[in-house]
């Protein structure tokens, strides 16, 4: 089972994760946690390149290239082999990232944005895409005060730092990717607090469940 | 003007690029050298990741994406800007690396490998891609040699220390791309002494220069 989290900047994705493991762990599931940019040792490399606010100038291409060179050994080194070991793999964002950012943030083209998508995931798809949706101005503010919290507003911030309407475009494309594939998305609202967010996410991955004709033990 | 440099681990590229910037100058020519990976500050960062030995494991693609993030931010960053100035650029290895190494090498298909240079360079390509062609034995002896005196057996051999095999199959790439664009390419002996290297290099960019109704002074 392959569930990804996808949504802008603070919308929860790692918090709900957190929350779920254990969920999943009660009823006997072994889930491992992952996450993109930074799920590999070569990710996590790439991760402090694409996030720092100090990498200045990075053409379009090459930003979208080092995404799907981070996916391309996430998937080879860590989800297919988890995967094939019968695990449940949660991941905090994966190719509809790629679609939002590069494709509806930046004007890449979707449809290309697929073909590479494709390249990189050698064909793997998510069975189950929650996306956590809430205002901009919300996700931004909730971001904002974590990093403030943590001391590493400088830290990771190139995305964080964007304009709104480049946020907005992102939000709305995710809106968009989940439209065109309902069966694989479940829009969760985001903005309501942890626990309903949670509670949510649970009815999902088990509404996911039943229409697959298993369930939670 | 727009000249890159292809071949094996130690054809003698670097060596004939130093020459012919001497050579160019001396014609009034104000070249700019640079290579890949590496030719930019990113991809100073990606090619320790790239050649270093110590990076095992790494998938094909995901390779294959890092060289092309360097590609991408190298043309924006490097090569476009220093064209655009009016200078010619001395390019060691460009877009028939790829080719030649994940295309040939790897296995990788070469149309999809096109298309994928063709995003990370925007379209643009070589006016003349000199050839340094010589038996792998011999290129690899070379490579050896000089990582030795400088000290860096183990720092930069991801791909030297790849096999004999490898390496043919890369040398047979390149020679069938040559033979598919014998306009853009000239295939130089590179088994040669460094001089006489030298002048089969200069006598292809001449005639090139004749060919496109131009002169050296
Ligand atoms: N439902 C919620 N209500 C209020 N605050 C929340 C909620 N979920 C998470 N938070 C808080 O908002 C901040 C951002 O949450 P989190 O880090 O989980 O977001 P994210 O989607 O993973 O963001 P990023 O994309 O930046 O990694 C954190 O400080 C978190 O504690
Ligand atoms: N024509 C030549 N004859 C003999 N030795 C040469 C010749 N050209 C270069 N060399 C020597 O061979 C070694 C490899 O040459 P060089 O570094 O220029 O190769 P390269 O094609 O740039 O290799 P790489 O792909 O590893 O960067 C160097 O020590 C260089 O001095
Ligand atoms: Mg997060
Ligand atoms: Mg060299």
């Amino acid at each position: 089972m392959f569930i990804t989290f996808e949504g802008i900047e603070g919308a929860g994705k790692s918090t709900a994760i957190e929350f779920l493991v254990n969920y999943l762990q009660a009823h006997g599931y072994d889930p491992v946690t992952t996450r993109e940019p930074g799920g590999s040792a070569l990710g996590r490399r790439l991760r402090s390149l694409l996030l720092d606010v100090r990498t200045t100038g990075l053409a379009s291409r090459a930003e979208l290239f080092l995404f799907l060179a981070d996916r391309a050994q996430h998937v080879a080194e860590v989800i297919r082999p988890a995967l094939e070991a019968g695990q449940v793999v949660l991941c905090d964002r994966f190719t509809d990232s790629t679609l939002a950012y590069q494709g509806y943030g930046r004007g890449l083209d979707t449809e290309y944005l697929r073909s590479l998508n494709q390249a990189a995931t050698g064909g793997l798809q998510p069975e189950l895409t929650l996306l956590l949706d809430l205002p901009v101005r919300c996700g931004l503010e909730r971001a904002g005060e974590r990093n403030r919290a943590a001391g590493i507003a400088i830290a990771e911030g190139r995305f964080d730092s964007e304009s709104i309407d480049f946020h907005e475009r992102v939000r709305q494309g995710y809106r968009a990717l989940a439209d065109e594939e309902p069966e694989r998305f479940a829009i969760i609202d985001a903005a309501q607090p942890p626990e309903d967010v949670v509670l949510q996410c649970r009815s999902a991955i088990e509404a996911h469940l039943r229409r697959r004709g298993r369930g939670l033990d």
